[in-house]
């Protein structure tokens, strides 16, 4: 391996080691507890797994990885906060969505190179890129990698 | 910049975001708000951010950066759950050792080059760090940036 190739590896580790902490706080609990608030007033779990997944689930084109699986969640997810509308889709098949969407994105981050890594996430353009090529895929991964620890934090109180 | 320099820029990039938002949170709490149990029966933020403090002034030995500042704190954040013993320094004193320890360890990781990034932590042998050249500060420093984002998110819910 290259240098390169180890930062790139490590980018992906991280990844792979947070998502896969909160999978396990997730099988934790019942479909009956995500629908518990993280605290008085805050979200339910329910709201953070369906939000965790449409934000993943966007990463597919802001990365340009692919076509998105499931964009019938922003609507409840992204674009309101919960309690607004109706539970879109059954815990169980927000559990599969939230699988299959990681599953898909870590085979594609598995296939980077590191000029992959390096590259531009399509939310920038060339001209901007070219002025900052920090706004790149990596600097995306990483701070995704932040978010699902955050959220990893507030899951874990509900057990 | 290089490849390997804008690597090891992103990793840097994300310590200092993650850091910096749990500051916010902290900076929007008050010495009696840290007293508070960030959910019924679990962590006061007093401990969390002795916990956080402590956590990362061990990285100054684990990652051969100097000296560490705060050894007094292991005692009462790391070795001992939160409610064990009595408090060790108010939280006023807590709060200006987190900025110090983090301020120092900023000022270590701007310093690094790639190389740097990808040397071993102190706690694998350089014998096991042939075998396994991953576990190196890179991977360290990506762990403690999620470790932050995770008590960050419970942070947050005491507001």
């Amino acid at each position: 391996m290259t240098n390169e190739e180890f930062f790139g590896g490590a980018a992906l580790q991280s990844w792979k080691l947070v998502v896969g902490r909160f999978d396990k706080a997730l099988a934790e609990l019942s479909d009956e507890q995500l629908q518990r608030r993280v605290a008085p007033g805050r979200n339910r779990l329910y709201y953070i797994l369906g939000h965790l997944t449409a934000v993943h689930d966007r990463l597919f084109a802001l990365l340009d990885v692919g076509a998105r699986l499931h964009p019938e969640l922003d609507e409840a997810f992204i674009s309101n906060p919960d309690g607004t509308l109706a539970d879109p889709v059954p815990a169980a098949e927000l559990r599969r969505a939230w699988s299959e969407v990681n599953a898909r994105l870590t085979a594609a981050f598995e296939k980077f190179t590191p000029a992959d890594w390096l590259a531009r996430h399509t939310q920038v353009s060339e001209e901007d890129f070219a002025k900052d090529p920090t706004r790149n895929r990596l600097a995306v991964v990483l701070s995704r990698t932040s978010h699902v620890a955050f959220h990893t934090g507030q899951a874990v109180l509900a057990k």
